[in-house]
């Protein structure tokens, strides 16, 4: 399996990207096209000894920053290293593609680039998160800040595909983000996705509070992305806040230190399970091939997780199904 | 000062609230008057041997449940606790309205029998939540789920208000939750609310992310009722989990329970500071009087800390620094 990665992508670019890379080729048995400057990310790896086995390089000199208007993708910044990724994707060279950088732009470059599963309205990011026991699929997290309620069908669809598939949950609980458990909850938008997803090929279970989010309510998380940027923001600003306390408390006094110290192992993995950088990022879902965003903090151990989670969306032949699942979907809208 | 009390609001009604209120006679320096069945009050009040001093009762049967739809007390429910409590504020025989009963009810007895603030379009929830340091105020965190940018605006001003001459924040920061800190993130609500929450006489410090919410983003948080009540209850929600996580920790070994001890005090003071119900619920902004809303699982110390806050919304005169600082916000509207 070949993945693409956008070398410039990401506020640790290149070095942390090459670095994470080589270091998938080792554990995970990949090759890897690395999209951007090729003088640049020789120089990087030759400067840190890091090796380029199994690691093209398909060179352009141009980088689409945070800065720049998602829509630059398909002008100004048409032959970034991010454009060059989704363009090489598109013409089959590699099975998915990775990048760190700009999230705007790859919703758009992944859309007109390398299009759309046929009779999927809106692509969708649909990071993993922890929860008192295992993990959720969160979908929308932020690409449509504006939603029809047949987008929020049919992100239920792929993203319980894709937790099957990939995550190996089987027949995984699929709830609407709402205001209160009862069938009539929430707005307009809320009252026909319900009534959609009721529909739907999967196993809809209802409405869900937010309360209850964290304490295993769903393996699927279903929300406009306004909603589901907020949840997923939230969730990491309330985890990080309380684990602060956490640390005042246990620096407090020499007893606490001390006590701090007998925990620290368990304290150490509780942070790991809650940390958000361990799940590496999120699928685009709803793109006709593998499209993989990883976070723009990504540091190697982040970008190599990341991979290991984008084979896995490959292996899953998520794509395939959820093109296949759209037969019941459509049956749904127009009975 | 004399506040009206529904006695049959909430899920330990009458009991705790009866209780809460002989507490806060007691403390706070209080007149009560509350709703509800003047034989079962009496009957519970002797039986647990709760003085009735400066309590006194307005009669009525009826009471408005959890189920009943918010319209009902309008109609069905016309004579319950809920309604005459609100009919005697309107009558001006209390300074202040608390119940601890149907929030959806509240909204729709408070806006039509003691009506709005002249000139307020909506009247709307607002809690004040802890954070990092300190605490802020949500607005509106669920009584308009679908909501118009005018009313985000006056959302704004009302809490500033309440924040600045309640909880003594001079020049309180007021940000719009959004899913970026940039002026044109979000949807057309977002957008045309930032440009209004702009030219208001208040201190607006722009959009904030959720994420930053915990962490001393804001004094006050201005959002639709959609997305305050998921900021609302997934604090909560995630608080809740990582509590439960350090207390698995805790209990996990000998050694850990030794450690346990050590920081318990700790642990309990950030516990008491995290918890939601210390803040006792949330004022019912934008109504022509005071009207205070309790937690339903309030019990009689959560109570009497609403009963606290409820008094000091009438000595803030918060209502009529409103009623006064609509001219400029009207000025803003049309200019």
């Amino acid at each position: 399996m070949k993945i693409i990665v956008d070398a410039f992508g990401g506020d640790n670019a290149p070095l942390e990207i090459i670095k994470g890379c080589a270091q998938a080729v080792e554990e995970l048995d990949l090759d890897i096209m690395l999209t951007g400057s090729e003088q640049e990310i020789r120089r990087v790896a030759q400067a840190n000894s890091i090796s380029l086995n199994r690691i093209e390089i398909a060179d352009t000199p141009d980088v689409i920053t945070m800065e720049d208007a998602a829509g630059e993708i398909m002008k100004s910044k048409s032959n970034s290293s991010m454009a060059l990724g989704l363009k090489k994707l598109a013409a089959g060279e590699g099975d998915a593609f990775l990048s760190a950088g700009n999230s705007g732009a790859l919703v758009v470059g992944a859309t007109f680039i390398v299009k759309r599963i046929k009779g999927i309205k809106r692509v969708a990011f649909a990071p993993v998160l922890p929860k008192n026991k295992g993990f959720f699929m969160l979908i929308d997290s932020g690409a449509n800040i504006e939603c029809k309620p047949e987008m929020l069908c049919q992100f239920g669809v792929m993203a319980s595909i894709y937790v099957e598939k990939v995550m190996g949950v089987k027949n995984p609980r699929v709830a609407l983000a709402n205001v209160g458990t009862e069938d009539h909850k929430g707005g307009e938008l809320q009252h026909q996705a319900f009534a959609l997803l009721k529909q739907a090929p999967i196993h809809f279970i209802g409405n869900v509070e937010a309360r209850d989010i964290p304490d295993d309510a769903a393996d699927v998380i279903v929300a406009d992305g306004f909603t589901g940027n907020s949840i997923l923001k939230l969730y990491e600003g309330v985890a990080m806040v309380m684990m602060g306390k956490f640390k005042e408390i246990f620096q407090k006094s020499l007893k606490n230190k001390i006590a701090a110290a007998m925990v620290l192992p368990d304290m150490k993995e509780l942070k790991r399970t809650m940390d958000y950088n361990e799940y590496g990022g999120a699928p685009l879902m709803g793109v006709a091939k593998p499209v993989f965003k990883a976070h723009g903090s990504a540091k190697a151990k982040t970008l190599k997780n990341a991979l290991r989670l984008t084979k896995a969306y490959v292996e899953g032949n998520v794509v395939q199904e959820i093109a296949d699942s759209l037969q019941a979907i459509r049956g749904v809208e127009q009975p």
